[in-house]
């Protein structure tokens, strides 16, 4: 059973006003909430059918949470998917870290990506290639968006997330690292070599990377094309895979 | 001004029941429609804000269609996107064609993609590859659902797909083409060499490649993890994430 107040609650928390009010979010699917469980996330509650707690009651550490068992029609309610899950969380946002330093690892830029499905997937992608920080501009889409998390599929756990004005970043650590960027008017990626200490920028979906954030960029590189020779199109990847294109190459040729 | 008639029409061609009835589909954005405009697909009509046909009317061949200048709020009505767009057009379908060679260059098969943004995103990965041809099983989601139409970003334009029983088309080309596949357990796709005549099957979002598909994947192969040594999690990436860097070794590795 879910009281009134708690399904007004996951309600508001489907928006970033209210998230940040309560500085929690909302995490659904089995996959996603069995590495929350295992991470060092704080759950406050979670909300299942009784088969997905009678399946998991045993993952789930003594005391960790509030437990609410639903049907479900009314877990349907509260979701924020389109397709139905068997459990959906309540989790309160970390306290903010110290932001990374690439002169010890590869970190991701992006800088203002606005779709929630390309951050979340970038996330995930990250997670794969061992990038474990990755620091947003203010005006890239916040971590916390249900459509955000959901793509990330459980990678947030994984991979620290930092949002911060990145001029002053990329100043702060100017002539130190590498930065790359990708550019229609780059090198050949696939001819050149990488460092593994350094930074990746990931431009936005359509404008790409910025022109003040392009200054920063030390080396400007590109996916190249096959078979097109002169044709001019497509003239784009989607800003999510060729962030992860970007990484593959970079982690095969360092 | 829009009819009665034709906005109802419109809002049919959301729904594939409707598409299959009429053979026509919808498309939206101004990059998009100029794609179409300049491919080999049929328009039946246009519809947009005055303010895009002032803008693009000399792009539109003499007697393309009908065009319909709508305002901004009836543009919006009939939208089936969330961000307004400036112009949306009705294409036609067009006719079924021989299915592709893989002996004269590289195929994607799709074994039951069902997420409508993975494969626009494969679409328009592989138009950046200089592949022509994607073979869909008949349990991948619809080419012409709108949400795919916009993913692809135009690239439907030129890559052709296919539906058909995969079964039977990698049965036909049994022992004459490698066909590669993505598997957990497969050898390091970096230290691959590739033919670029051949087929690459992507596998769906959370089961992969089907056991039945499996059966005919000649080379097993795999993106390799970096860093994690023995670290199960994460297990698997984006399918068109997972795609896309498939066609970026292949390509640069043939």
């Amino acid at each position: 059973m879910i009281t009134k107040n708690e399904l007004k609650k996951i309600r508001a928390l489907g928006q970033k006003k209210y998230r940040d009010r309560y500085r929690e979010f909302l995490a659904e699917g089995d996959k996603i909430i069995k590495e929350v469980i295992e991470s060092n996330f704080h759950i406050s509650a979670i909300y299942a059918t009784s088969l997905w707690l009678d399946k998991n009651k045993n993952k789930i550490p003594a005391g960790c949470c509030n437990i609410i068992s639903l049907t479900q029609s009314e877990l349907k309610s509260i979701s924020q998917q389109t397709t139905p899950n068997q459990v959906l969380a309540v989790i309160k946002m970390p306290e903010g870290k110290e932001l990374p330093n690439p002169q010890n690892q590869l970190i991701i830029i992006t800088d203002n990506i606005q779709d929630p499905g390309n951050l979340g997937t970038i996330i995930r992608t990250a997670d794969w290639f061992g990038i474990n920080n990755i620091v947003c501009s203010e005006d890239t889409v916040e971590l916390y968006n249900p459509k955000v998390i959901q793509a990330t599929m459980g990678s947030f756990c994984r991979v620290a997330i930092y949002y911060t004005n990145i001029i002053d970043y990329l100043r702060l650590h100017k002539n130190k690292v590498p930065v790359y960027g990708s550019f229609l008017s780059g090198k050949n990626a696939l001819e050149h070599n990488f460092q593994q200490n350094a930074v990746v920028v990931v431009g936005n979906e359509s404008q790409g990377i910025s022109a003040e954030t392009e200054k920063f960029v030390t080396h400007k590189i590109n996916i190249p094309k096959f078979g097109k020779g002169h044709n001019l199109k497509p003239d784009s990847l989607n800003a999510s895979v060729a962030a992860a294109i970007m990484m593959a190459i970079i982690r095969s040729k360092g």
